[in-house]
């Protein structure tokens, strides 16, 4: 055991991905990595926990496990069960295809965040915008320079960082931009088909995502070539609805609805 | 095809799930209740929607379809392929236990609300604090309370309810809370088991979560007998911690971090 700090390593497309891999690297310098993944490709579990089975944790290699989990699983499992000592920092990713505006809620890799966050621990996610040929060499450089950052100086209190990085050369990346989640405004893209016996069957997926044009947004940074650092938080409250609620909705009478309904 | 305005009813316990078919005829009164649910129990799977492979659809009675799938792809299918016409309300429940605090980002009765108010159409998800018995009467009654205050005065943009009923009956819950949502202290409930063979296993779960003791949040008002009503929005966002970096984070420079790297 080395005064190193810990560093756990995780993802949602499963421990073999390369982007997994590329991440624990560029983590070397800073700290050591452990990865706790996946065992199998788990993209778009958003936040699932598995409570209905036990789940079984195998050691690859020195500094590598995988879970026949969720990523969540992954990160709750590593920490309270695997490393050795608490971790100073969880990286999740690197995920090829955005996390952008709305759909990090859908996003595995960001859900794993969300789990360290909630457990006390600074966490960052990563993803590469990219459709097709996936190289996570300059995604693998802003990881490791956000995770510097995050160690050198933490984050504000149940707040993660979400971190997307265009496909282009280093050259071509203007810079880094701190960002707001931006909208996905819907597409509406499932297809129809049909199995053997002629079943209409629906497929959810495909589209082109179209973003809101907010130019402080996370889409509209990397639309521009920028890295988008946007920090997200565990508090889902609207808090001026809450005002809003406060203020003009009517509170039944006690006794409601016994006597109204 | 009447006048009545749609309500698409979900969960994430199941199309069999007596609580399902509480809210549906809950809704009776105000509107027109379609149920589109999961065949099967999809507890946890928080946003979940499946991509992997096509989904199949079953009508099971007038009103009443099942999907081989989670919530979220009841809701996205229900609205784009089932339903004639756009609902003007999707509620979810009554979910069989608390979705309080942190862990509605597991809920996926709560998620289903989330993902119709992605899809622009107002929701509610509706949870019983229970852990034993269920009588949904009680729920139910202020699901059909407050859909109708929602059908009757909208909600805020990108604004879902999320409700929590304590298990008492009428007379004894002093009346309903607008609230944030709280934060759960962690517990760590991981247990340790062994397979046939003498493998360890872990098995999340179990354990009783503990409640930040804020005045004003879902679960100190459920846990002082009152209902919950709790405003949540789709902008994970720390707008805080964002003024924050951008204050007082150094951007690296143009070119970083292929010189500084």
């Amino acid at each position: 055991m080395t005064g190193e700090p810990l560093i756990l390593v995780t993802n949602d497309d499963g421990v073999h991905a390369p982007g997994l891999r590329c991440l624990a690297e560029a983590m070397r310098p800073i700290g050591r990595p452990v990865i706790v993944a996946p065992e199998r490709d788990s993209s778009a579990v958003s936040h699932a926990l598995t409570m209905d089975r036990p789940l079984r944790v195998k050691r690859l290699a020195e500094d590598i496990y995988s879970i026949d989990g969720t990523p969540t699983d992954c990160v709750t499992i590593g920490i309270s069960k695997i490393l050795a000592v608490r971790p100073c920092l969880v990286a999740s990713g690197i995920n090829p295809g955005a996390n952008l505006g709305d759909d990090v809620s859908y996003s595995g890799t960001v859900s794993a965040a969300v789990e360290a966050t909630m457990l006390g621990i600074p966490a960052l996610a990563v993803s590469l915008v990219a459709s097709e040929s996936y190289d996570y060499t300059v995604a693998a450089e802003y990881a490791r320079l956000v995770a510097g950052f995050i160690l050198e100086r933490g984050l504000p209190r149940d707040t993660l960082l979400n971190v997307n990085v265009p496909a282009r050369p280093l050259t071509e990346i203007p810079g880094l931009c701190f960002t707001r989640q931006g909208r996905r405004v819907y597409e509406g893209a499932i297809k129809e088909t049909a199995d053997p016996w002629g079943r209409r069957h629906y497929w959810i997926g495909g589209g082109t995502p179209c973003w809101d044009s907010g130019g402080d947004t996370d889409a509209h940074a990397v639309l521009s070539g920028y890295v988008s650092v946007t920090p997200l938080h565990l508090d889902l409250t609207n808090h001026e609805a809450l005002a809003l609620l406060r203020r003009e909705w009517p509170l039944p009478p006690a006794g409601y609805p016994a006597s109204g309904g």
